[in-house]
């Protein structure tokens, strides 16, 4: 099956919560530079976001661009990538207004672990759909970039009780471990 | 004529359908964990119309799969589905802010039973315009499970009064019967 | 240049129009049948505007499916059409949550003549932009029906201070003359 | 790398953002031609905005016209310029609702600034990533235009302590240099 319809159908909806997430940065009623400050951790929220959808988009464009095939089971994979991920204007909404608090660093940690997981399904399930085509697993090979992230969400999410600030710096920590993409796959191909 | 952009059309439509539907899962005012419990039920009906939008979505991909031509019926057709398709975020939030009250159940049900006869609809249309060409007809045959589907849906929305519980049982129950995309499509294909 | 990207812009965009204007009809906070009535007009209002974006996004398939090239003015002429078209939520809004008050029903009006203008522009702007193929040309011809619409819609909106309903029954007139898509279009090219 | 993707993402965030914009027009309670009067600011604001997004949109399309290559640092460099261009509905709503306050003026045109910017950082970077093909080096040459903006962005931002009109008349003034889209590439390529 082509793969083309299942890349348009997840561009479009990054597209859209990359972008909807915005309009829960609402304008302050104020005209006084003092009047946005209210309005700063929203939109530090929404940077550290959209990173990381971007992150996402970039690293699904590679991963789907070392794929021939597509089968039921991928589609099925990819939807629930895309669920958690849809999840991520909501929590970033919360703990953007709620200036950090526990519970809202906690959960936005939660939905991050549950989009990365999915995203790990995505990939076997994807390279079990490729058969002989080697090409997929050998790019990815042992993830161990997969398998730290995974850690340090699970600590950061430990440690929101403790101190949503830890929480924060290692969701940014896994940002930044994530911002080159995947260069084993565009290696790989070019080879 | 080309399938491409009523392929493009729906994709975008369905993704942006999909996306905003999260948006009415506004984000609690409070930070305790306690507070997230209003939201469960919105949240439930959030995961129910995901799963049912992608069940369209994957089964349009699989019968598009299967066609050469769209003609103008085609078209309004398909727009057709997407109406039914685009009020399901409306009664998801009118069920979920309820707490799943009988009417907002029972209207959930109505445009699902209408969004599944669109697509069947849809499905002779598309039979109509491949004229010689078999593969679309004999793939689907003789769908039983979307007769199945139609009658669960009618029993559920007659249910609602008595019992919402058991109409979203049924509701979740046509959910199963489609989460595996059409196979019969798959097979014959590739055949 | 290629005309893809212009379609696929135009796509995203309507299919984001079609689908924000649900967004208005808010769901009722009773649980009744009853708290369903304030619902109906806008309910009215958003089936008249979902057909004429599906009418414009059915001509605009056809449009351009007879059109080889696009330059610079035509995707000026596209971004005309689709910003008229982006008010439609707009005025679909206002008429349907204040019962078809004149004034709305004339804005309504007046958007859905300057985006018929637009489209007349667009068309015109393309057929200047093909040179020697004179396929669009034919095909659209002395384009009666558009004249037809544009005098509709003049009467329709001078007639909304004296009665909406005369200009509403307007609207969907002018709708169910374009519920068909431009068959001239369709029989030129298959010729 | 293929930049169809690349497209389509764009594509898709410039459809949303230049639609999700009309939904903080809000349809007026009031049904006399009088209650419109307060959306005209927010009215025109959006309009502005609209032809900034729709110049951006056609730029980009023009710019990955003339590119073969797409690769790691490309994609941010897009995603960075899509960042800036995602924050234009918040300044366009804080703007619009505060009929031109000073400070909202600033900071509208402190955003176009730096999405000149990042446009600029694209360009460089797909340059970058032509390696031999001077094919788009060629097209955009000096890029006085480019230079001109960003001044008149400057000195918009830095007058609208003195006059917020002065500073509107100057983004108008850059919106109508660039309406026009980049010629420069069009003949390089036609020849």
């Amino acid at each position: 099956m082509d793969k083309g319809r299942m890349e348009a159908f997840s561009d479009g909806v990054l597209a859209v919560i990359i972008t909807v997430m915005v309009l829960e940065m609402k304008a302050p009623h104020g005209t006084s530079l003092e009047s946005l400050r209210p309005v700063a951790p929203v939109f530090l929220s929404y940077v550290l976001s959209f990173i990381y959808i971007g992150i996402y988009w970039n690293n699904h464009h590679h991963l789907l661009y070392a794929v021939r095939r597509v089968n039921g089971p991928t589609l099925w994979a990819n939807l629930h990538l895309l669920f958690w991920l849809s999840l991520v204007p909501f929590t970033t909404a919360w703990m953007g207004e709620n200036r950090l608090a526990a519970w809202s660093v906690a959960l936005y940690g939660i939905v991050l672990l549950l989009a990365g997981t999915a995203y790990l399904i995505l990939t076997k399930t994807l390279m079990a759909a490729q058969k002989d085509d080697r090409t997929l697993a050998m790019a990815v090979g042992s993830d161990v970039k997969g398998k730290i992230s995974m850690l340090i969400y699970a600590a950061s999410i430990a440690l929101a009780v403790v101190s949503p600030w830890i929480s924060c710096a290692g969701y940014v920590l896994v940002a930044i471990l994530w911002l080159v993409p995947d260069r084993r796959i565009e290696r790989r191909i070019v080879e």
